[in-house]
């Protein structure tokens, strides 16, 4: 490795000469002095240049800086850089489009976007992906300590079984074929082999939609379970994997958190939880709207919802249970007292849904009594089928979209503002 | 949770009366008694059921069984269950097509494959799997430990880049677009912003070969540094990667390692090395054919470099460097002192090539030298070539492919063995 010591490491190296290296951050011309700012993956590095000594490097050149290190109480740690020898690593750099030192980048996201190269490396931006690899940490540590083995699914699919719709679809080697929408059929066989499985990997919706929280592929953080009671059972779980993914945002990313002004929700031990049709009828009750026949919930009912939550309860995550079996995928389980009502749920957090999940069907008789209740075929389905013909146990699970969790976390206005390279209808660079 | 004890716990219970649940895992009939063996994630339990009793669930059929727990030196753990009361849990299974409780699966690859839902669930195909998983918790907790961040980039590209050949098209929105090959660009993009990335995601590769080796698509474990002196500086760091993952394995797949005969590999603190030109001439000596003017290393001469580094080196792993440049991607390092070769390295195991990687150009002019030097222009490039305007340090990096990693570390002789529903040019289901 190029010989350096970390800018976070230099105040145990005062009174040494020593070399760090990272992009040039600021240069700041004072009238007395220039300083200039080094940033590396530890943090900001201060250099004093000699009085009447300039730098004519562009912000964002990679440089190399060999000085004295020098105790400092205005400097970033209590340490600066004098006597500095500057060498630039790989010439001089295009000046960037924007300032990255600034507090906040300001262009519209569609300019940030598309010059994400350069406009990831702003503190703001890192900070919202440190704390989505946190929380990604965090669901797996969780779950491994639950007996969860990792799995990995193939994402070309042969049919689009899911729904019809939003996929998209694919030459392979001369035949249709389609990108997995959710690892939902593997992971359900996969419980077949292992009782409990999680993936993280990319899905993909072919989402005619134009909104801040749809995009064309997104990472989601799926697991599955068997041997539940019914759907509280992989309630229970997701509570765990979501307090799993605070607990290590909390440890890995906690600077990042501070940076941006952001808030951990505290998890209870309990999630409340509220009955869709309950749901419906305490909006109906309170905002003199009728909503008790819709099928699902709006996104201003997740608003209303998420309120009443906090100040009925203090929680700002709230289960809703028993969404109506038609707005559910074939899968889900009835609620036998009530099979107007699945045993599907949905988690919202600070007013968006960021979780679904539910129970799902496990005896091969009941999934094709589904599919023809719904006029479908069980041809297509054959290959996901097999998995119940050969015994499954009564098992659930569910999904977090990470994007909508770290928007909901950080206080992102958009998940295209915590995605990396974001797609979407219009977006496919870079 | 269906309140139960996991077979392995069944030790600890020994005179209370207590309910397992898992799969029937095999139904065995003595002239005097008759014995179940009921497997759950934990391991296998067994259940004795009372003399004359009969049991006409077949495999397969998920059960719970209440029993008293009894010590008994014959069963595994030293308990079984004794009085039994049996209820499966979802209906009878159909009975499977293979005897998966039997040492090994006696059925051709294709048949194997077919059946994956059910087969995977034979205990040998289920080490693969777990040793698969461990490995890949080994190779992020070794990088987390080194100061990397994992980051999740776009599977749908605009762009055909890496090589025209062996692409996925797709339909995005009416326009065509492309699954990526490998990370490749984006993990350079993002060592502008975090120094040290990684990333475990599916890879996909058009790939017409039909070979025990070659893949649709697989799990590719990408990492990415800056800040290198060299490309030995990215070996360390793969190297470190490596020894992750053997310990992981060790710690968390012990008993499955064992169950398969396989043997872990040491990896030393220094893998050996040998330069492309030198092991051509060493082949060439050795085999008497002249291999010195190929680009590249041939299957058998993997094989035999294999040999010669177990034999003179006593190591199962053995980096090769130096590829010519020819061989090598644009965007490769050339040795400054030997231009016709680059800083390009493979690392090889047990006769195959596992890992790719190499130092990368870094100077945005090198990038437009190295396009036109092959004859081909910038534009389809861009977005990629924007990030090294900005300024990007000396950096390299490597993937490795979890399927030819697992296979050489348990034996399995293709990598379908040991990849969850295999994709490849005849095989798009399950």
């Amino acid at each position: 490795m190029i010989s350096r010591v970390l800018s976070a490491d230099l105040p145990a190296h005062v009174g040494s000469r020593v070399t760090v290296a990272g992009w040039l951050h600021r240069r700041r011309e004072l009238k007395s002095v220039t300083f200039l700012v080094v940033r590396d993956r530890a943090g900001l590095a201060q250099v004093v240049l000699p009085p009447g000594a300039a730098c004519d490097l562009p912000e964002e050149t990679v440089v190399q800086v060999e000085g004295l290190v020098t105790a400092s109480e205005q400097a970033p740690g209590g340490a600066e850089l004098t006597e500095p020898a500057i060498i630039p690593l790989s010439g001089p750099a295009a000046p960037p489009p924007f300032d990255l030192y600034r507090p906040a980048l300001t262009a519209t996201l569609p300019t940030i976007l598309d010059h994400a190269p350069t406009t990831l490396r702003h503190a703001r931006l890192r900070a919202g992906f440190r704390i989505s690899a946190a929380s990604v940490a965090g669901f797996r540590s969780a779950l491994d300590a639950l007996g969860f083995t990792e799995v990995f699914t193939p994402k070309i699919v042969e049919s689009a079984t899911e729904s019809g719709a939003n996929v998209f679809r694919l030459d392979y080697f001369g035949r249709p074929a389609y990108l997995a929408q959710s690892p939902q059929f593997y992971k359900q066989a996969m419980v077949g082999v292992f009782e409990r499985v999680y993936e993280v990997g990319p899905a993909f919706r072919a989402e005619p939609h134009d909104t801040a929280r749809h995009l064309a592929e997104y990472t989601s953080l799926d697991a599955e379970l068997g041997f539940v009671t019914d759907h509280h059972d992989v309630m229970a779980i997701c509570r765990d994997a979501v307090a799993g993914m605070v607990a290590s945002v909390s440890k890995r990313a906690r600077s990042e958190i501070n940076l941006l002004g952001a808030a951990l929700p505290s998890v209870p031990d309990q999630i409340p939880e509220i009955h869709f049709s309950e749901a419906m009828e305490l909006i109906s009750r309170q905002t003199g709207e009728d909503v008790t026949g819709e099928p699902d919930l709006a996104p201003a009912h997740e608003r209303w919802l998420c309120e009443w939550s906090a100040r009925e309860h203090g929680s700002e995550l709230l289960f809703v249970t028993g969404y109506p079996l038609q707005s559910k995928p074939f899968y889900t389980y009835p609620d036998p007292a009530r099979p107007r009502y699945s045993y599907g749920f949905d988690l919202l957090f600070r007013g968006v849904e960021i979780v679904t999940g539910g129970q799902r069907l496990h005896r091969y008789e009941d999934y094709l009594a589904a599919l023809a209740a719904r006029g479908e075929s069980p041809e297509p389905y054959a290959a996901y089928l097999q998995v119940f013909e050969h015994g499954m146990p009564p098992h659930g699970g569910f999904a977090i979209g990470l994007g909508r969790w770290t928007a909901r976390l950080t206080g992102a206005a958009n998940v295209r503002q915590v995605t990396l390279f974001p797609r979407d209808l219009h977006r496919l660079s870079p």
